[in-house]
């Protein structure tokens, strides 16, 4: 499938490598492809810079976002949640019409520092906000509740005996995320109901921040035990 | 020990019934005596009136906040989240002091309908409220994630194989909390921190409410995998 990363940073990096290891035609969207090509030092997490990346990936795209998203069947957000909305306006609502869009992101606030809060919540939630400003767009809200890692390769970890969630107003949209996802290696994929359910997994990330640093690592996640 | 649990509702009843399991003398503390005495239809739920569970439970006694609380050396908060700071300040701010205080309860807000919402998340919690309005108790938030029943025998789900969580000030206190927990089969109580991580605990319950309708049941938990 022709599938548009948007995003450089970590999430986006993963997600679009192990996309092209499992044979998609991949691009990786960015605000502007001159700036994402020169950066040379590595992102606030000590991360290598996005061109070095780029060099063992030489079968990977990069394009602008809305060049990304109009060549591509499928689009992935991997952009930063508070930037998303305004990343998704460049790629086009034209170029996202009709396309599943699988949203990773998650609305985090770090302007109060450590731990984040969430930019919305409760009553609303990044997933919805995207849904309605994009509304012929088929929004799936998945994978937001763990690593990049383990998005993308879920059994190195218990080999892969815990759970991810789609939520999300098409089915036929959540059936082909849930199969991109079991693709990955994920085998116990929850479909949570309507997009309104995307409040329930943004909403778990507090309790992710805190396990995180409870634990000492980001490689952890859990499973729903019924 | 001498363990009040305020609140005669499921959660309630449930744990009374439980801490007496194991020995220790409890006291059910309620607004008002004669009214908890006097009802005589299903709650909303459909569960039996609070007089007919006491008949089942002769050994537990029922008290006013305030004589429950202050009797106790422990005490369990297991009234509804909207309505807690008021059933404490009935309790008594010199009742609770100097004492462990459970925090079992949601900030649940049924006002719109369902699915609920939170009545305070994100950047507070209601246990931090609860501490910030009594600071000579020891806050532990605790229990929260899951169903009365399973907060009080998790080992009929999966063989126990699943999390619970402490939040609090106090090391002290919650070393004593978890080890009531362990006292009721939990193996894996995990420690998220001071008393602001009880915002990852409550926040969770919006994924919870979504998972129960999915899963047709509240008979679930999650399990931290690392």
């Amino acid at each position: 499938m022709r599938i548009a990363v948007l995003g450089t940073g970590r999430v986006g990096q993963t997600l679009a490598a192990r996309l092209a290891e499992l044979g998609h035609a991949v691009t990786v969207g960015t605000r502007d492809v001159a700036t994402a090509s020169a950066r040379s030092e590595p992102d606030t997490f000590g991360n290598p810079p996005f061109p070095e990346w780029r060099t063992h990936h030489p079968d990977i795209d990069l394009a602008g976002f809305a060049d990304a998203a109009a060549g591509a069947e499928l689009v992935v957000n991997a952009t930063n949640g508070a930037g998303s909305i305004a990343a998704l306006e460049a790629a086009g609502e034209e170029h996202l019409a009709g396309k599943v869009l699988v949203d990773v992101s998650n609305p985090l606030d770090f302007s109060r520092g450590m731990p984040p809060s969430l930019l919305v919540s409760n009553t609303d939630s990044l997933a919805e906000q995207i849904q309605r400003r994009f509304p012929a767009t088929r929004v799936v809200k998945a994978l937001n509740t763990v690593n990049a890692n383990l998005m993308v390769d879920p059994r190195q970890l218990a080999g892969g005996d815990h759970s991810v969630f789609v939520s999300g107003d098409d089915p036929d949209a959540k059936a082909q995320v849930t199969e991109l996802l079991e693709s990955f290696g994920w085998s116990d994929v929850v479909d949570l109901g309507d997009i309104t359910t995307a409040r329930g997994t943004e909403m778990y990330l507090p309790l992710w921040v805190r396990l995180s640093a409870t634990l000492g690592t980001p490689m952890f996640t859990i499973k729903v035990v019924r």
